[in-house]
């Protein structure tokens, strides 16, 4: 088993079968010390959180899997912290896609002329490069076309299934009394047919979610929302 | 007739037919003295920049309504450096459209990891917010949408009609031996059916043009355009 990748967040290894084996690792996006999903650096280590990220991980993509939603999960080894997935080709370098229920974060600093601080938006779609060096750039679907990342097809699918994966998070969120105000996912093409699939993960450092006005830290988010 | 708006480059006064009188200024965008078509504060004050302006202006939504393109033109007059104009609603506090036929400016800072420089986009729609406070952030359809400053059906319109005007612009330059690289627009609704027509001006000052590989200062593209 090969490291082929080691990320913020995850490293990568290449299995013989030719699937992928994650490996999640105990740091979070943020900056000085404080988590901020939508980060482009590593800004702490917190004991656990690996673990935690992939329960939750689990959780999620085996329910999307037994509703026929397509994603790259195989199974999981808790214990372990790693997860098996199936291959999948990014779109261009990786892009980001972000589903919003309440106007916040990036949203509200690029549209706060239009919009107020937590108002509700409808299951917002917005994608953004994934690019460091130019902070993450969003992008319209004629630019995702016409410089070859997500064909016109493609976006409508994905589009489609972000609205979808959304509601399932923002509704098992709900029974556990928080509100999910946004969420990201990364997607892939996995199979022959490079179908769409959810890729990544689905833990608490990829989304906001608040409860009784209060937000909720990732690693708490994991923990209400496995608790029995 | 009472000013009602002081520009950066234009002040407008309302007449009492209810139309407007643009009054055409010397001043350019641009930061520390340098012209950008793309910057949101005066750089510099040139001589005879508003009546070059106004006569290409003039020049192009004359051309324009010959062609039954919408326009907000009625009249111009050069020795004063005015042009009276229908009335006009914008978009929400106002857009700015781009269209792209090379990647330069903005394009380039956003998809420089997709994008060569000077690389030929095919007549590319974009639109910004304006927002100097938030350096006119791109947004997408979906967003334009949903916040209430342009529906899909004017998104439609509207990215139809820049990529005309684009073209007639393109061609005019090309006849002159210039290459035009972008090209930024506004529009508004005008009328009692709110049709969507072009609005402010066409001149050097929105545009970025090329002849032989060396580009061509705003006062520069207005001279050899209107040149005999």
């Amino acid at each position: 088993m090969n490291l082929v990748y080691k990320g913020k967040t995850k490293d990568v290894y290449a299995m013989e079968n030719g699937n992928y084996l994650l490996k999640f690792k105990d740091d979070v996006t943020g900056e000085n010390g404080v988590f901020d999903p939508g980060a482009n650096t590593v800004g702490l280590t917190i004991e656990g959180v690996g673990k935690a990220g992939l329960s939750l991980t689990k959780f999620f993509f085996e329910k999307l899997n037994s509703m026929g939603i397509p994603t790259h999960y195989v199974s999981a080894n808790i214990n372990d912290a790693t997860m098996i997935v199936k291959p999948a080709t990014m779109f261009g370098n990786g892009v980001e896609v972000i589903c919003r229920y309440r106007a916040v974060g990036s949203f509200l600093r690029r549209y706060g002329m239009y919009a107020e601080e937590g108002q509700p938006l409808d299951a917002f779609v917005e994608i953004t490069l994934k690019d460091d060096e130019r902070q993450d750039p969003p992008i319209t679907e004629d630019a995702l076309d016409m410089l070859g990342i997500l064909s016109k097809d493609e976006y409508r699918i994905l589009k489609d299934l972000t609205k979808k994966i959304g509601n399932v998070v923002k509704e098992e969120l709900a029974k556990k009394g928080m509100e999910l105000y946004d969420i990201k996912f990364e997607f892939g093409r996995i199979g022959e047919d490079k179908h769409i699939a959810l890729i990544d993960e689905i833990s608490g450092g990829n989304m906001r979610a608040y409860k009784d006005g209060k937000y909720i830290e990732p690693l708490e988010l994991e923990r209400l929302m496995l608790e029995d």
